[in-house]
Formats: C-alpha cells, structure tokens, sequence
C-alpha cells in the first residue's frame, strides 16, 4: 500500500514520542494521572499556553473530551452553541446529547461561529421553556481546515463575557492551526481566552491522547470525579502523560504540526492554478473540486474522502500527516500531472 | 524509587508490545478499528476464546468498557445485578448509573456471585414499580483477588438461561486468572456461556486497552454506533489492534499473567506461616493482616494500599505486575524477615 | 380580568369533564392506570382511531409524553427526526435529549416535514460516527397551527416504510386537527399509520392528560416500565382514565375541538380582509400582522402572545379554547373595529 | 365491590377539592403555575412550614419529584443517600439512576436513615473513584409506616451541616406523618432543617400532585428550568395549585390526615391484642401477621397487599384512606372477629 492522504490519524506516531515511552522503561508510576510525567506535562502546557493558575486533563479522544467537558461544563438543562459544521454536532453520533444537553446550532461560515449569531440565539432562548445556552463550542482548525483570526476570536470571548457564557475550544487540530501561515492567533492568548480547550494529540504525531486546559483551576474543581465517572480516566495516565511531556519538550509538538502544514502547502503550491480549490487552503486540509474520475480515482489510489458529490463533479479532501513525506506528495502532484 | 507493589498498572508496557507498536513504523492503516491489526487480532481472540461467530472491539479503560457494555444490553428500566464488592458498584464513581440503569447489589462470598441469589434478585423485582434486571455482572479475577471455579460459572450461567439473562464477565485481570492454580475454567469455555466479556490489557502488560469480547454476532450488531456515542471508539484504533494481536500471538497475554502471578506466588509461598492472610492468595493480589506499625511501613516502604483498618491491625493489599522482578520480590520478603 | 385569547390552556375543563369525575364519588379504584375508566377509555379510543391490536396510556402533559416515547423507541445512539419549528426541537427545554437523543432537524415547510426532507436526511446520515435516524416526529396541528392532509401524511408513511423509520404523531391540539374545515384526515386513518401518536387532552378542555396510542401492542411491550421509570406513571391513573373515557363518550373529544375551532372561524371570517394574516388560519390558532401599536394592545388587553417583531409591525398570536364565548369573539372583533 | 383497604390513593379526592376546581369555572389562569392560585397555594404552605424566604413548585406524582428534585441537586458523579427499603432506591423502577445518579444504601432502622450510617457512608466514598455523596433522602412517613422524632431528625440535620450533605424529606404522606400520636415534630421545624421536602398530595385526598418545598429560593434558582426539562411542568399548573390552595386553607390538608390516622386507629385499637403486628401502628398502615388462610382472605376481600410470605404466616398490609368510613372499618373488624 502506497503513502495515502485519507486523514491525519493513520499512523502511529513520531519516532520522538515512541522513544519517550520506552525511555520510561518499567519505572513506576503513580495510577490515574497523578504521576510526575503528567505533573510535568501539565506545568509545560500551562506556560506555552501562559495559563498561570490552571489545571490540565489528559483523556483518550476527542468525542470523549468534548463529552466530558461539556457535561461538566453544563447542567441539565443548559446547552451549548456550536456552527453546524461542529464536530459534536454532525460527527460525535450524539455523544454531547447522550449525555443530556442540546447542541444549538447556527449556520457560521466557513466552519466558524460568528458573534452576533451567538447573539441572537441567546436572545432567541429566553424563557425556561427553551434550554438555556451557556457555552458555546467552537474549534479551531475548525472542521473545513480554515483558522480563527485574533480579532474574530476576541470578539466571541467578548460576546461571551457580556452574555455569561464559557467558551470552549475543541483543538483535535490545535498544532495545525497555531502553525500555519494564516494564523495570527498566539498560544497564550487561548490560555487567557478561552475556558477549557483541548490540545489535540492524537492528530498531532501521539499514539493517542488529547490534553484538556482549564484557564482556573476553580472551573476544575472535581472534574477528577466526572472524568472518572464518564468513563474517561485512565488507569494508565503516565502514558499519555509522557507523550505530551514529551511533545511539550523542545517545541516538538508544534515542529510535528508545522512539518504536517509543509507538506500542505507544497502540495497547495503545486495545485494552484492547475486544480480548483473549495476554498484556499490554509492548514493540512486541501478540499479539491475535480471530475468524477479523477475524484474516484483519487479516493482510490490516495485513500481520499469524498467531501461533497456535486453530480458532474466531486469534492475530495487530501490531508497530510506528521509522517507525510516529499515522495508522497510528489508521487500526489504527479497524478494532478498527469 | 524502588519497586513497589501498588498495582498491576504502574508500569508503560511489556517490551514486545513495544516492540510490536515500533514494528508498525509509519505505514498507515484504517481509523476506527478497521485496520487490519484490529482485525487480525480479533480472529486471534476469537479463537483463544473459542468463539465461532462473535465480534472483538477495543476500548481504552475498563470503566468505560463496563459502562460502554452495559448501557448497549439493557433498556432504559432495565439493571445489572453484581455482588456488593463489583467494580460497577463501588470504584467507577456511578459511572454504569451515570448511562442511566441500576445496579442491583447481593452479598455475594469472597467476591463472587451466587446463582441462588441472582435468582431471589430477580424473582423479588416483580412488576413494573421496580427495575427490570437483564443483565448479571461477574469479574473474574474478583475484586478481591478470587477467582470462580468451573463449576460455578457454569450454575450462573444456567441459572441466567432459565431467567433469560444476559451475562457479563469483566476480565480487567482476566489474565491473571486464568493462568493461577486455582483456576479450572479453559479460556475457551468463556467464549461459549459469556454473552460478552472483556480481555483485560491495561493490568496485564499493554500501554492501555480491552478487548470486548461478543459471543454472537448478532447482539453486537449496531454495537461500533454505540461505541462513537459512549465517546469510546478510538480514531487510532489500530493501536490497541497492534497491541492485542501482538499478546494473542505466541501466548504472549498468558505469558505476561503467568509471570504475574508467579511472582505473587513466590511471595505467598515465602510469607505463609509467617503472616496471617485475609484469605488464601490465588492470583496476583496478597491481603496481608499486619500491626499497624509494619503496615504502615509497608504503605510507606512498597507503595501497597491500605484495604481494612482493623484498629490494631492492618488488613495491606501487595499487587504484583508483568514488571515484578524476583529482586523486588526478595525485597518485600526481607522487610517481612526484619 | 376579561376573557383573554393567549392560549388553550387557561380554563380548568369543560363541565361535563368535572361531572365525571365526581360522578365516580368515593369509589375505589386501582391505581397506576389499571382501574376500570383507563381500560373503558382504552377501548373507545382504539376504536374511535381505528386500532384493532393496540395500547393507550395516559400521562400528565406533552412535554413528558414526547419524552417517554422517544426514550422509550430510540437506541441511545438513536435520533428523531424534527422540524425546526417542531415543538421538541424549540420549547422543551430540551427534554429529549435530556433523555440522550439527538433532535436532527430540517426546515420543513408551514411546519410540516416534507417527505423529501426525511430521505434527504437519513441519506447523510450514513454511518457509526453520526447519530441513526430512527423516528420521525410531527405534530397535527402543527406548531403554527396548520395541519396535514391525508395525501402529506400517507407520503410521509410511505418514505418512513421505504426507509424502516418509526412515525410519532404529536397530538397535543389532535381535536382541532381533526373537526377543522381544512381537514381531510379521518381518525381511523391516524391508527393505520402512526406507531405512536397522542390524543391531546390538556389543550382539549381536560383537567389535564394525554393519551397514548400504540398502533401495535407488541410495540408497547414493557412501555410501563418505561413510563414509571420516567417518573410518568400516576398513582391515581383512573382520574385521566375517567376523562378520556367521558372525551370520547358521545364524541365529547371532537365537540369541544369543534367548538374551539367555531370560535375561532368566526374570527377568522370577520376579520379577513380587516387584517393581513400570518398565514390563512384553519383551526385555533391565528396569527395576524398588526402595527406595533394595535400589536402592543392586543397583548395588553387580550392577553395575546407575541409571535414576531418584524419592526414596524407585530404578529401576534390569538388562540380561542373550548370556553372561549361568542361574546369573548365579539369583544376582540370590537376591538379591531375600533 | 366493597370498600377496600389497598392503599390511599385509590379514590379521586375529598369533595372540598373538587368544589374548589369547581369554584374557579372557567376563568383564566395564566399557564405553568405562574397563577394566582398557585402564588397563593405557595404562601400559605410557606407559612404553614415556617419557610420565610423558600419557593414552592408543584408536581403531578411522586417518583417525579423525587427524580426532578435529586437531579437538579446533583452534579453527575454525585449520589443520594438513602436506607434500603427507601421509595427511590426500591419502588421507582430506577428513576433516579436513569437521571444519571447512583442510590447509596444503607440498611436503615424501622424504614429511618441513621446519623452513624450517613457519616460512615461519606467517610467510605472518599476519592474521586467513587460517587460523593451529596444528598440524603428521608421519608416521612417512612415506606413502613414509621415516623421521624424531633430528636431524631435534627440529629440527621446535625450530620448534613457537619458534612454538607444536603436534605431532602419524601413526604408523600406527610400529612398522617404530623398528624398521628407518635408524631413530636411540627410542620415549621421541617422549613427550617429540609433544604427541599415535599407535600405529598396524591396520598392526601388530592386528584394527584405534590409541593416541592425549597427552604431557601437561592437553591430554587432555575429549577423551573429542570422542571421543564424532565417533562414534570404542567400547562394547567393552576390546577394543583387550587387544589392546595385549598388544602392548606382551614387547615383540610391537616384534616384530611387527621381523618385517615383516626380510621386507622380505630382499626389498630381493636385489633390489639387479637392479631399480632409487624410493629406498633402509628399511621394509617398496619402491618398484621396471620395465616396464611386469613392472609388470603384479606387480599381477596379487602383488597389487602401482601407485604411479606413467612410460609406458614402472611404479613398483610391494612391501609386507611380519606376516604375510610366506620363501616369500613367495621366490615373489616367484623372479618377478624369471625
């Protein structure tokens, strides 16, 4: 089987983090992420995330995070807003609802949430026979690959600010977005804006493993108890907890997600004015418009999914991975070549 | 640090399990369990268990994988009965109550169920004004250690037929028990009266995972929807794939138990006479009944934790893993000797 | 206070409801809805919707009877069906997914669901990372007061066959629904083609209550179950058994909905082309477009609910019920006459 | 069919009640209890309880209450206490636990919690591997017919405020419970130590409903927001709300209760010394032990619940209602006297 583009969660992981966990060897290690790799962890995400008094989680997934931090996050009767392109809204089979809270939707654009849509819905929702929105979900690459700018994601933490609610960002491609050319958003800004995010192992080069960041060690008082109880807690916390040490060392976590937005953008570099795009690719998603037949044989040979059937064309989506390589995407470019 | 006998989930993993993963490079596979290690590893497990037509899907935890399971057999008013000491009942902080459904407690001895309870269980929860129990809830090795005999098993089993019960076996340390002396019950036995059980791989040698186990296809049916929606289903599910096929080639998973409680029977032969036990040590757990002095030292010294404050005495629990060496054993056994 | 015109609720019940309760005296009965009046009231309302082998069971209001039935249809990665407008998706406070279920929307039209709208839906939803599409949820009237006709609802029928949905009809303004001018849909009809569907009695001149209709016996197996442990079941089940068995004793039911809708008709009739409507009112509920002025006074004195600030102008929503007078009519026309 | 001793909720209600609804005709009532009679049932029971500064909210039953009450008191992992014979952990076919919370048991005396239980309880549940503990639940009368002393009752308060535990009183019969001989509480010393308690209506002459009491309206914030949310908020809220506004007008609530203990006095008096019971009766529910013959006698004449088979003796349960006459109770002496 040749190298293929299908997502960026096929291979296991950076020589870096494998070597990392056999370095641990069969040292002991406190159970339930109580030991000193996740202690450690935690103190290193905190500061590139200039998150001065908080607390870090590590769980298994992404649908399980976005579960648990929203159940925790919400009572009974609260929801969460998010675009309708949002990850627990189409693609979680209901999680966020099996556990008892309405996902609100707006439409956004270009996969973002849009702050006077908040807004409105908030205002929409005004009596107690309707939920009440107290949180509001965005993600960043959001699920089409665009970035949030600084300005637009300051304006939804103010808009949350005046309207009461918790802001939550989804990171399952927090290395990606950070990295790439069209971000101006800095990493300790998110610690400062939003409540809880997650950065993202498992589609950034980790075996497995997402790190949840509190901004205030208050908001996650007893969240120990809800992850246990949501079945999330790992009885084998160090091993993620060695993964993000490690990915939190020497800037590797954001080196694995800029080597992955590289070969992006060659590729990008090398389509453009030869293939249509869906939209100008920023991150290591590119959305290609072609015809059925190089779109099927596209999906064949390269392992891409189908993004949108438009009858006499195809949407495709290529993704590269941290084990993308330049053979790859020039073995990819020569097919556009051919 | 020296070593310490906490627990059987202290240490990363068994150097082949490594080794396996290693082996995997960056050659890419299927998400969501797809793959063919997952796949491959399901056939192993199948036939280890002796399971014609079943179905194998991984998960992380054994918390999750209970309440994963459970919330999937039963209907909203129906309930699991375990014994009061089941790991549903009192150390997953409500997490199988947390899916919605009771957990319906009888004594119990040493651990286990009794068949004639289960059937007063059932026979007392007779109309619509109380749960409906469906399912029974059984570990073995039990939470304190024991493990069920042939026998046994096979009266709850038939007892579950005449009351048209589901059965459900936990095999966190499924490993363990069925490689100490005291078992009878052949691996392929389960295969043929579990309705499901799960293969436990965090306490017996892997970085994390379980392998649910389904007897019959069809009730497993639609199970991968209710994986994504409990958050369980791993993105890199081929990670635990590669990890069980890799323990369920060579009887690499009877292997690492054997160890495991040979390391605890050297220990239990060597104390024997010379401390009281709580009861007789079968697998890898030794409750200890010591002075309050010595056991606090044996906190203190081996990490072991406290199981029954007795006033004067002590009741210690000592664990031994994969990773126990005959030098920590001699360890222990000199602080015994002082 | 004068009469008011915000809803259908607002009056205790029709007299002849009270008389049948009193009429019972102090006789005993059994509890849980197992007495005489529920199977008396069971039997002639299968018979009046046509239902040979079915079930009825009375609950308290609709918000708890849209809840108990979906929870008690769906799997938990299981969804219904709704649109927008749809009262599950927009006034329960998110009750249904309190209950774990994804409400998927579409934007239907008048507040109906087009057939076209559930393929479409469940076409997407192809796979275990979204939720099942299992049910289809409507209501007659629907939401703004319009109703189905035998054509639209046997082509919603049909597509939920082709595609092995469950069809929940929400009833909760059934008796309007179906004595309206507009109405083409008999009764007998509602039983061939509904699994489940409620008879509304709250909004229906009833101190309170719904009854709901099983198509199928074999579907409702265990549906007590289900309703005691939603915290449905009344201990004094024979009081809404011994209103529905008056409703639908000398077709009381459909006498006070024909009333209602007289009522409002008469309304109607002399407002057209006074006033511009929302949409042509049919059954109870109108909506008129008035200025802000006319809007704001209509509210004030009639106790008319706001629909719509479109700026300048208001719709405002007047609904008549089973106690709304021809004096009660005359007072409001005077009011527009003005 | 003669009168019957099955329980007291087996007629509609006492006739000061249904005059009341009567009473209202068809005047207008705003919806969802935010009436006038239900602004006035809430300030009288406020009073009649000593409650300065609480809120009042009223149900259609009793497993509802209790469901709604203890979900929106909880957190997720959080659990209530309760003995085992307690109505939520026996008789609610596991409404609790499918709003998500586990019922910790204790074995209780004579149907009471005792203080040394609760704090062993939270001492057991000490780390984020099991539930905490947040809630003790207490009925009163208890499900065997016994009452709460003073004394006994501030010691369980003593025991929440030294562990803050909050509490919460079931008082489906509350009223035979302040009422009967064996009673030393007052109705104001339960607005004072219950954080919530309700006023059970249904077992008190009532066509069906309860009165949440909460003792401080800062805990009450948003709970019409939960209420909605789980189904339990009525359109006709105004119609418990008259109902207890006319109960608790006059002191006929009182009444009421006063009338069924005295029936059940009477009962208990002459049978004293001729049957033996399962202990002393002190409200409205005798427990009797006789022969197996008689036992059957009982349940098939009167109606009687069997309560316990001993085989060769019967425990029967002889319940009073509002609705027990001389006669009644006569009829049933006469049945021991033959």
């Amino acid at each position: 089987m040749g190298s293929l583009f299908t997502n960026d969660y096929s291979e296991t992981c950076r020589k870096e983090i494998l070597d990392a966990i056999a370095a641990v060897g069969c040292g002991q290690n406190r159970g339930y992420g109580l030991d000193r790799h996740s202690e450690n962890a935690e103190k290193l995400i905190l500061k590139r995330f200039g998150v001065d008094d908080g607390s870090v989680f590590f769980t298994a997934g992404g649908t399980q995070t976005n579960m648990t931090v929203l159940s925790f996050l919400l009572k009974p009767y609260e929801a969460v807003l998010a675009c309708n392109s949002g990850h627990i809204n189409v693609h979680e089979t209901g999680a966020v609802e099996a556990s008892g809270h309405k996902v609100v939707t707006v439409p956004g654009r270009d996969g973002k949430v849009l702050p006077e849509e908040i807004e409105a819905a908030v205002k929409r929702h005004c009596d107690e026979h309707m939920v009440k929105i107290r949180a509001v979900y965005i993600s960043d690459t959001t699920e089409v690959g665009s970035v949030y700018t600084e300005s637009e994601i300051l304006k939804i933490r103010e808009i949350c600010d005046k309207l009461g609610l918790l802001l939550f960002l989804d990171g399952a491609r927090l290395g990606v977005a950070l990295t790439c050319a069209a971000n101006d958003i800095k990493p300790e800004l998110l610690g400062k804006i939003c409540d809880v995010f997650y950065v993202g192992g498992t589609k950034n080069g980790l075996l497995f493993g997402e790190a949840v960041v509190f901004k205030d060690k208050a908001l996650a008082e007893e969240f120990r108890y809800h992850v246990k109880n949501r079945g999330a807690m790992l009885a084998k916390g160090f091993v993620p907890g060695v993964m993000f040490e490690r990915a939190f060392t020497d800037n590797l976590y954001f080196d694995i997600a800029a080597d992955t937005n590289r070969a992006a953008k060659y590729i990008g570099d090398n389509l453009r004015g030869k293939v249509e795009f869906l939209s100008e690719p920023v991150t290591n998603q590119i959305f290609v418009i072609v015809s059925r037949e190089k779109g099927e044989a596209l999906m064949r040979e390269f392992g891409c999914e189908l993004w949108e059937d438009r009858g006499g064309s195809l949407v495709v989506r290529i993704v590269t991975s941290f084990a993308t390589t330049k053979d790859d995407c020039d073995r990819l470019l020569g097919f556009f070549n051919k």
